[in-house]
């Protein structure tokens, strides 16, 4: 087992600050850089691209519904024909930019209520995949690491689509392996301890502690953090380390 | 000589429909497309690439300044920094939904106030010339074409990228080969005639007639057309055909 | 029984025209002014107002949801106080540009997927009765008809403020006195020989032919017209004359 | 002499946070409120007026561009109907949303490249005073104090607008009491002990010393502070106990 540490990066825009890029970029492997629909710009977006290569960081694009003052978190009803074009939109300008630095995009990540909605709607699913199909079948697709696994794998395979599995240390699960609905007040695990025991035991054993208390398997190839503030960074440091260590020990 | 054709095409914004693009596509040989910054979106833009593939026209990419509701006909003070990264978020989102139809961008041609900048301002044009560099050296840059055409390709030259010179048929020229001012009354001609038998002149000898009835010769791979009615949809058919003539005859 | 017409005006954007606004105008009562959520743009209201002023319509404002390029269509999940503020702002914009011409905006209709959401969730109902009450209680809230009116009259009380019921002449119903939804193959009358006779009932008795063929009283205080083809223009001089005389005989 | 403290408040956009609004806004008097166009959103405009409501500060209203991504620093070529419409718009919707808590606007001060376009073009100039005229007389236009005062007071007489007069007290002056270009290096005086002496000269004495050393008089109603860091809160805490300090004096 060799967990990657992605973020969302690059989600600046225009003068407004976001994320502490710089500071957190020598600690994650994968960087999930916005795409201008719901943050960044075409000038935040080439340097966030700049400061992956300088930390040698695999750069995934992290396209959204064109929501920018809402922050893509908005649920927005778009047909297939929207969203491959959206995404073609997105993952395209984000190439571009990368390309004028000599770097590629290895995944998409969709953003927000886009991720949400691709993990409820397999039409939205299918439109995603397609998109990605359509423009280059290396680029990888991270979904939510669910039971559903292989339904997913299977649907992604369709299009010749291969998908990165992602696990969340700081959100609760239920006894069956999905994410505990944000409704629910004990959603969002707070304490910065508990996170990184639950992270912990996922670069350990490959299993997740559920909100009951049971331990479940749950296929994790990487691990989201966040990057927002001090104390995130601080657990990102930590999780660095041990995501090496771990890696050390499978060699 | 071998004169093409090309029109600014895919301009339409959402339910906003601009241009009589499905009725002009078989009478023009380069189709200079929105690119989401002055016009066009996604959906537009995807759907204007297909008519192109089925028309086997080449397509350019047409990107602008940030300025939907101005059309991106405001001069914007932009930095280099911004122009490089304005380029290629364009050029790289136009590039991605052509790739999904096995397309591919073969020029490029700023868009209204962007390339009368690009015209006026060295600052400008470099920046432009080195994000095509940047992106992909097979990208060509279509300029207004004038005696200072040496001076730009040495410019251009330096960026290894290569020049499209573009006369404009209906537009009257300065004995020394410059676009008359916009401000003048002269400055663009209305007569469908007129401007008919100044393309011939370009395509037969090469040269245009300027304000003041002197004939002078002005490069010209390619001419502009405008395609958003049905007088201009005729004058389109009719260079369309003259200019085959023209190509013929060369052979 | 002296029914209005109203038509949805002012959706230009920039150089993007859409509506024969000009031409329909001096046909209709009231006018639905666009305020640059989902189109219009402030210089396209000013004259939008001025057309208005001339043919003495009456002005309300058609705010909704943002989204300039799915044209206010889409359902977006937007909070109470997101929504106040929108209507707020939208209304504001449109009565300082109306104050400019001595105009003022008399009623407010909720635009396209907001409208809809509006008829749906009484949240979203609340949130936009609670913007007019804010703002100037003269201002009355234009509503879908239904057998609801006296519900939703009850709702709006609450807040102060008064409704206008809207019927569709082009639109089928149930026979509850609900659109058919537009799913259903049936659910819009494209003959405008059947639009014209089902707004003469309107008119002449209150009534409205039902998908089944069953006639049932639907209150109707205004009926929307729709400007944007000449087809279109031509019924708009019909039921306008038709108003007309159903208007005189009531006095 | 009572000189007022302003400062732009409620520039945050969506979930991008900018300016310490709330500790800042107990220790000005008047707070310029950005209006969407090149900061801000309904939401957070409702929620600035709502904190200066709280704190008994005036509104002014703070219009620009449109330009978010550019924060409006950019120079854009706008028509007169353009500013004329885009001022309305924005003031309009401002006013609106300051209704609804009972507030209104006192004052318009335009932002950024639109400020400094009003300083050195009259015809942007007269568009503004345009607009503020054709919506309400009783509001203000902020302007920056210079030798030519007396030229713009007679220019916005013509439209029945006051001015209020601001001076910079981090901004270097010419000896004719003109702004030192931002060109220049020595154009903001970032020492804020020197800042506070330069507002203390304009407190007691109403004279600013320019770059060469000399003191002159300049009309000052009120000096421009920025809120977006700790230091900038501390000078702004002095700021205001030094003009309470003056204002006593006067009584």
């Amino acid at each position: 087992m060799n967990i990657k540490l992605n973020c969302d990066m690059g989600e600046s825009f225009g003068i407004y600050q976001m994320g502490l890029d710089e500071a957190i970029m020598p600690y994650i492997d994968m960087a999930n850089l916005a795409c201008g629909f719901h943050a960044s710009d075409p000038v935040t977006m080439h340097r966030a691209i700049s400061q992956a290569k300088e930390q040698r960081v695999k750069i995934g694009a992290h396209p959204s519904y064109p929501d920018l003052v809402g922050f893509g978190r908005r649920e927005m009803l778009c047909t297939s024909e929207e969203i491959v074009a959206f995404m073609l939109y997105q993952i395209g300008a984000l190439a571009a930019l990368c390309q004028s630095y000599g770097m590629k995009i290895h995944y998409v990540k969709p953003h927000g209520a886009l991720y949400n909605t691709m993990m409820q709607n397999e039409v939205v699913f299918r439109a995603i995949a397609k998109a990605i199909a359509k423009y280059d079948r290396d680029i990888k697709l991270m979904i939510l690491s669910s039971p559903k696994n292989d339904h997913y794998a299977m649907l992604a395979h369709k299009y010749g689509v291969d998908l990165i599995y992602e696990v969340f240390a700081d959100r609760a699960y239920t006894d069956e392996g999905f994410l505990v609905s944000r409704q629910e007040q004990e959603a969002v695990i707070h304490n910065q301890n508990d996170v990184l025991n639950r992270a912990k035991l996922l670069f350990e054993e490959g299993m997740i502690e559920t909100i009951n208390g049971k331990k479940i398997p749950l296929k994790a190839d990487t691990i989201c953090v966040h990057g927002d503030n001090a104390a995130a960074l601080e657990l990102i440091k930590v999780l660095h380390q041990l995501s090496h260590e771990y890696s050390y020990r499978l060699y």
